[in-house]
């Protein structure tokens, strides 16, 4: 019958589009997106009340990575709605799911929304001088990817900022539990504006190519009421205080536009 | 007191979120921005009528540019709304305001949502791998800028896409009219794709870089349940239907991801 892909936003449960609760109330299946973009705070039972819906399903990382089987077979006869934190189209993940749809003759209807790709035009920044978005992931161990430093020094060059987007991981198994197919997961971590600053000394100490030098934002809970902006020197902003997830950078262009600066003064430490 | 910065999203008045509404539903006054990005057909009226309220006046490009002093001025002590098609931060008129009313000491809250900068997503090209945004204008008499096409070709050889975005003239006056003080407004124009592409082929004859080679998409509606997206080289693309306003343009990378090519056959003309 239908599959919506619905946005919800970036704060809470009051920022699904009054288009899209309509769709959530009609559905017979709801199913929340708990795997790569989680909201901390917002689970489906808080969802569900607040829709005024009996139910919510998780589409975890098992659901979602066999390809959402259970749900395409219910859309094929029936309104299933997909919510996904953000804009519904923004993660590869969900661009797959739209497409598996597609083949099988299910209408797709997607309902947009606010992402971090454009929210971050809160800081002040202007979106149109952003060059390419990069994804700095956690270190572990022996991999400790750098060709984000490459992306942002790229950007830099040109005269335009960075949005770096920060790890998140959910429901993630330790290596042994996965060995023993123990279906026992870590405890979710998210990449704090520390973090992500850190590992961008550490390749800064050994590429020296100025990508830290300059000035950065540090963004926490975008679109919330208790979002938290910073600007600063990168040394400085790795010790300013963010509180809980999620957390995005922006790296600057060497030059920021006269409003921009009016901004950052704003925002400044 | 506080001023509302609401965004409206890409659509039609269903797509104003939940806690946008209900602040819309509380102000004492409520402004909808209809000189930088109008949606066709969505006029105040029909606004004040789907969100339950009274009156929603309009923040004309008088009003906006003069520094929407009445809209502050009542922003001091009571709740006043700026509705904003697409996201409220997205275009430079309106972080200006946010400025100007920070600095009055007015609470600023702003509501996101979905703009055309990330719901250009729904053709199936990665997001992160969008380079710098264009706005491409209207070539009139003898002014034929042409600028950028040097960002997309620099955007090209990063191997990033671009998005462009048509220009609207929207409550332009004619010479004659402006010199002799009369406020009589031409009717509203929207760049078309062909129109856009129009000009990039002209440009193309000039600079002769290969800007217009490869694929491109052009997107009409975006969000709404007519939206067209075609995929296409450009002369083609040049030919295509596209219906009424909105309409925007993308230039792709010269080469497509797996998933990207996918979507891409989805809307091939």
């Amino acid at each position: 019958m239908v599959l919506w892909m619905i946005g919800l936003g970036l704060g809470d449960e009051g920022d699904i589009s009054v288009k899209g609760l309509k769709a959530v109330q009609q559905s017979a299946y709801i199913y929340l997106e708990a795997y790569t973009s989680i909201l901390p705070g917002l689970d489906k039972e808080t969802l569900a009340a607040a829709y005024g819906v009996q139910e919510i399903l998780e589409a975890d990382r098992e659901l979602v990575e066999s390809g959402c089987e259970e749900m395409l077979e219910r859309a094929k006869d029936q309104e299933v709605c997909f919510l996904v934190v953000g804009d519904p189209l923004c993660a590869t993940t969900h661009t797959d799911l739209w497409l598996r749809a597609r083949q099988r003759e299910i209408p797709v209807r997607v309902i947009h929304n606010a992402s971090v790709m454009n929210a971050v035009a809160s800081c002040g920044l202007q979106l149109y001088r952003f060059g390419e978005t990069v994804s700095i992931p956690f270190w572990q161990d022996g991999w400790r990817p750098d060709s984000w430093y490459d992306k942002i020094l790229k950007n830099k060059r040109a005269g335009l900022h960075t949005l770096c987007l920060l790890d998140i991981k959910v429901k993630e198994q330790s290596v042994e539990n996965l060995m023993r197919g123990r279906k026992i997961y870590e405890p979710p971590r998210f990449m704090t504006v520390r973090q992500a600053l850190d590992q961008l000394m550490e390749v800064e100490k050994a590429k020296e190519m100025g990508v830290s030098t300059g000035l950065a934002f540090g963004l926490a809970r975008l679109g919330r009421e208790d979002q938290v902006i910073r600007a600063g020197p990168v040394e400085q902003l790795a010790e300013a205080e963010f509180g809980g997830p999620l957390h995005s950078l922006v790296i600057c262009a060497d030059d920021l536009h006269e409003l921009e600066q009016e901004f950052a003064k704003h925002y400044q430490l």
